[in-house]
């Protein structure tokens, strides 16, 4: 569709791969890829409610960055994190949608238009009606409980290689006394499993389990070689609960 | 290899998707797909005869559009869905393919660069024989079967959500007098399931089991925010039976 | 990352689908692929050393091609088949880096960059120390053992059709008396099955054993219409035998 519209276009996939209804998940994964990319009019879509009253978005963010979706939370966390929104508009106007609208695939005839008529130079206000950012549609993005000694986590993502990460930082294990080298415990459910916070995998031996700062700065349990989400059974949202050894 | 041959030409790649051997659904998705994307040169190769009797085939449709493929039915849904063949050839003349010609790979080694010469302006007529359009390899695209107040239907599709492409558009469910908002009931194998004709998923309750129209106008059975695939157990070629509740 | 350094530079995405670790899987997909694709600035990582002592690595090819990755042997195999390493370089001038590199991604952050800086015109010397290509990581390539009327061969790759590619080629096939058209005993752990020396599938009727020289001439065994590796419950690195029946 954007080829279509906007032949002159570049389109780069970042990924196809966000499981079927995983808004947090697909909101995630974009405030984490964007700050690499070039900027440009950036389309996700996670869409559960398609079709529904939710409203399709064009932001404008900072550095000419616009980003276009549904009204779910999708869009804000990367928004957000890349400097803020400037502009919303609803996408309204059907002169800039593919006709008829189907009732299930608005990423075909409402959002990726949209983004190419953006992409070849129409102003977000001719998209639809403006809107207020604080009304905004948000994402509850759970936060951990850090105690004195022990920290419950959430588990935000799992990655291709089993590697769990979760939604801290650095700074919440230091609060509770774990650092770099450190032999920490780790509670998934009844089950209790003894980690190294490492630096690297470099660090480890195969079959190690290793509690590392990962590529966006969040913390992530691995097992070095191994698979860590299916030794431990854990999921997108469980929790898991960290302490030092 | 198509760039190879021809560095200035786009490639999209629609999908890779396709189960292995599943004619009838590579030559579907193609025909759902087409309407939608920029004319051009559409290579499509889904080919259990690979290195067999059947040929390889190019033909040139309506709007300057070329289909390029083996001849196993394939590439027709698409074409005559979009206004028919009005040139046929067989792939031949091996100036026009990668040499040696592997038994196994005429993807690489045939339909690329066929495509890739073609998409640099090498006429048709130029790669080998013409053929009728008349004796091309079709598909049986199953049809379903209306009674008064049932209609037995075939899955033709399962999409990554679960959901489930039938043999059916609105006219068929009409002819039994189902309707948008009506309660219809849903046979699979011994099982017995109550479904609600619905527009849209934001209609339904999370859970539902909803019949709609799908995006390129099929019916099809969904689980609203679930896997209705997997609940029913069924898979392309399974028959349903559907009736009013 | 590559379109943010060199937005002019063309990307083509050969697979990200190499299972994690399998660095010699990786190295023969991309011995098998490189030499069907334009010549250019190779990327390939297949890197569970990643943040440890291995080198990142840039080497000068034949053909103007250069290429990139970890010093685990995974380009060695593409590099050497496709005519010798000219010239190789550790990357290491943080210049040509994404700064802060992390511990775990080096892909974005050593990997891409250097690629794009490279496809732009950099010079390799000016990325970092030379090497000597004598003292690079190399992989063992299992080889087969061919006795008088027995060969024993090991999988080396399992593809998405289920087709299961041993390290033989026609020559080992040849030296125990195998030809195109013979039959052959394929011993699998305790099983014992009988396979078709076969040019293409379409020699081979829907559920045959065949084995066959695929498109890469390597010998593999397959099932038409069927997956091999399912059936003789296969995976990459297993040891069958096979010898005239």
């Amino acid at each position: 569709m954007i080829k279509r519209i906007a032949p002159e276009v570049e389109v780069i996939d970042i990924t196809h791969g966000i499981p079927p209804q995983h808004v947090l998940q697909g909101a995630l994964v974009l405030a984490n890829t964007l700050p690499y990319m070039p900027a440009g009019v950036h389309v996700a879509i996670v869409d559960p409610g398609v079709g529904g009253v939710r409203k399709p978005l064009a932001l404008r963010g900072a550095d000419e960055r616009v980003f276009i979706g549904p009204d779910n939370g999708l869009l804000l966390v990367a928004a957000e994190r890349l400097g803020g929104i400037s502009e919303a508009v609803e996408i309204a106007d059907e002169a800039y949608m593919l006709e008829p609208v189907s009732h299930t695939f608005h990423g075909r005839d409402i959002f990726s238009p949209a983004a190419a008529h953006v992409a070849s130079g129409v102003e977000l206000a001719k998209l639809g009606p403006v809107l207020d950012p604080a009304g905004l549609q948000r994402l509850e993005v759970p936060e951990p409980s850090v105690g004195e000694a022990r920290i419950r986590a959430t588990v935000l993502y799992v990655d291709r290689y089993g590697n769990v990460q979760l939604n801290l930082n650095a700074e919440h294990l230091a609060r509770v006394g774990i650092g770099p080298g450190d032999r920490v415990e780790v509670e998934v459910g009844f089950e209790r499993y003894f980690a190294a916070a490492a630096r690297t995998f470099g660090e480890a031996r195969t079959g190690d389990i290793v509690l590392y700062e990962d590529a966006y700065a969040n913390i992530a349990l691995a097992i070095n070689r191994g698979n860590a989400a299916q030794m431990f059974s854990v999921r997108v949202g469980d929790e898991l609960r960290l302490s030092p050894a």
